[in-house]
């Protein structure tokens, strides 16, 4: 017995693939995945037709969708992410039903609670053997974690492997295993692996990042959460690694050693790992190829499901314990809602990944961005979109100044007792404006091309098209 | 947020139990097994009744559950193995609903179509952090996999963890997750540890099981299976060992390399790995220390679920790939059916276990065990019980001969080309008859107290009461 088939048609075939089906990918191998082209242009060159296409996240690499959308070889999306030229073609409408976002968490939460419906899972594999056992940590593509895609192979009717290192069974280290596993398929090149990570990311040198990643810093040690058994997020930006470098001082100084860390991993939080800073990294995704390695090689480096990092349908996930997470934006409003799916034009050019999860999660949820990109102010109004809600976000941290959300005026009164420039939010909002202008409104009033649903399920929000 | 609750007895109201309701446990820590007698005490404290009891396997030191069902507090039990105190119990019919037997893959596979719904699942965790993260491999309860819970915290509505050994969140090295986990409550001991696992498994040097060994590691070095690549499943009594044992011997001698072994898991069996004669050890169950020290501590030691192990709801499962197994019987018939329910007077002492997954799974499964027990034949015209159907069977090997199954008559002509002592089932029957008369029948007349499911959940046999 074994569930090799020869070639990835056949593994189509086999599988069943019909018009109108879902089919689901995920995004471990980031901007260099060849599967999910390769499994388009076969269905297209097949004559398959009105797919709705389930992936954890869409990258510039992926552009190929667009003549499939155009072609109604896909005409349904669902995503966590959306890079910036397919999220470009979605804003000028190219789609006619709207693209579902969902969180990272959110997503394994619909396929557990059966409302977000997998037909067909093609799981790109660095590393599998012929049952179907698999693994991201080993292989000439090797990605590290394989943390989404465990929901697609446990919910999916059929899964199919799709890899480029066929392993003697049974593959040791395994992270999915072969029992959700119908048909493994060995291909060329499941990826280019230069872009699957990038090879180093680096701290940001740029003087306003650093400002925002000290003062995010701050707010931190004056949280009261900077102690032993700290519990930290950030994200792979420069400047959020500026935050890990200035937060790492910190417990160097003081002596702390923290619990765990999460999110994308790079090899700065490896460091801190492998220095004791963290007992150990929950691993979701790895951003780096120091991830890829320590993942491989470290047993306190330990991969997780999407659902074990954030899913609201199991009993508990890893953000349930996060103490402080550092977040981004493109967009925060007045009631602290922001926008991390479109740029302050409208345009799809993001969204959630794990952001709306971890706000919720977290005890202390940071946004630290830059109070002016682009001449434009980040805080608006209302944001363009809201893809994390303003109950959830305790704090935003700008160049110019500090917002502590009023429900939360206890850590207001102790940011200020430490000398920190607390402002009003409506205060930055008229520092950024004096700065850049108020900007002329975004005509976004078109027909609904996405709809943006919270971690829970409910719809957040709408996206308009740009006409 | 935590999961931690201060006693049992909260736990217990937290979950919910009631009259009526199903709950689970695994035998993990076997005869050292605190955990259900602690559960079913309280219970019958609180006074709660009629209780439906699903666990992988009941030990002699589960004797107290025939109490409670003298008592109305367990009116059902579903069980994949029973020993011999509550097994004489059953036979004698104090429960009026008759015993599930089922197989360690057919009890997970139940669980994951449905057909066993449990509502409380209670899980020993020889180490747990406050959110239910688990694994049995640490603490001073250590039982090594925790293979046979993993369906039981997937399944059940509720879950509780019950550890004596709480360690700070997240546990890295974490088994169960704790998405699927509700309760956490930490006790004195969760079992003595000096019965959880023996601290040594011998091989035999009884003539006669030495004899029996030899013959059957014969069979599998003419069956083809034994070269490089060969996987092998034997369990962990002194004749089982002593195959295993001269197995080695002719893997070093024809320097083979076996990819993996499985079953019960023995410091036999890892000293087999580690001497490189296996890549890896895939365990549902660890038999003693040795076992628990190296899955705790050796990279090509796996723990696996019973669904990974032999779940035929799975896609597929380890035994699919399984090349040999050696098997045990209390009774063999001429139709090469196996008992491992009863002894040859009827009395419930045993159970499937994973004997009829194996057995279906192997490409060739031997059953090996003496052609005379405490004066009693082996083979028989017909078996009190059929636990195992005789077509999965290919070899009966006794100290007096070897039986083919005819459906298999090319490794018959293979086995007798090489010499080996090839006899007809019925020829061995004789044998045995000549040595120890004719056995008188078997009274087991009775109602019925026990259905044995086979592993796709319809019905193999039942066993009869002793009356």
């Amino acid at each position: 017995m074994s569930k090799l088939v020869s070639s990835l048609k056949e593994a189509i075939i086999a599988a069943g693939l019909k018009d109108h089906m879902t089919i689901s990918f995920h995004h471990h191998l980031r901007n260099g995945d060849y599967v999910l082209n390769m499994v388009l242009a076969k269905a297209a060159e097949m004559g398959i037709r009105d797919l709705n296409v389930n992936a954890s996240s869409l990258f510039d690499v992926h552009e190929p969708v667009i003549g499939h959308i155009k072609n109604q070889v896909v005409t349904g999306l669902e995503v966590n992410y959306m890079g910036q030229k397919v999220g470009r073609a979605i804003s000028e409408g190219i789609l006619e039903k709207p693209v579902i976002f969902r969180s990272h968490g959110g997503r394994a939460g619909d396929m557990e609670n059966g409302s977000a419906k997998v037909d067909i899972a093609f799981i790109a594999a660095p590393c599998a053997d012929n049952m179907g056992n698999m693994s991201g940590k080993y292989g000439p593509s090797a990605c590290g974690s394989l943390g989404y895609a465990f929901s697609d192979a446990m919910y999916a009717d059929k899964v199919v492997v799709i890899t480029d290192y066929l392993v003697p069974y049974p593959l040791q280290d395994c992270s999915i295993p072969e029992g959700y596993v119908d048909y493994v398929v060995c291909v060329d090149k499941i990826g280019d692996a230069s872009r699957i990570v990038s090879g180093t990311t680096r701290i940001t040198r740029d003087p306003v990042g650093l400002r925002i990643a000290w003062l995010a810093s701050q707010v931190v040690k004056h949280s009261g959460y900077l102690k032993d058994g700290f519990s930290f997020q950030t994200g792979a930006g420069g400047a959020s690694l500026a935050v890990a470098k200035y937060v790492e001082e910190m417990m160097e100084k003081e002596k702390i050693t923290g619990s765990f860390c999460m999110g994308g991993i790079t090899g700065y939080l490896v460091s801190m790992m492998e220095k004791g800073y963290f007992e150990t990294i929950l691993d979701v995704q790895c951003f780096d190829l120091s991830a890829v390695a320590s993942i491989r090689e470290n047993k306190r480096h330990r991969e997780i499901s999407a659902s074990r990092y954030a899913s609201p349908a199991a009993k508990s996930s890893a953000v349930d314990s996060l103490d402080v997470v550092i977040l981004g934006a493109t967009q925060a409003d007045t009631d602290f809602h922001v926008n991390v799916h479109t740029d302050s034009n409208g345009n799809i050019m993001g969204g959630s990944g794990g952001h709306s999860d971890t706000a919720q999660g977290a005890k202390l949820s940071i946004v630290a961005a830059p109070l002016i990109r682009a001449r434009l102010p980040l805080i608006a109004d209302k944001v363009l979109c809201r893809s994390t809600p303003g109950e959830t976000i305790d704090v935003i941290v700008t160049q110019r100044g500090i917002a502590v959300n009023p429900r939360n005026q206890e850590l207001r009164e102790t940011l200020v007792r430490a000398g920190l420039p607390v402002k009003d939010i409506q205060e930055l909002k008229k520092i950024a404006e004096d700065m850049a202008g108020v900007p002329k409104e975004v005509a976004c009033k078109g027909r609904t091309v996405a709809k943006v649903l919270y971690r829970d399920g409910t719809l957040l929000d709408t996206i308009q098209a740009k006409s």
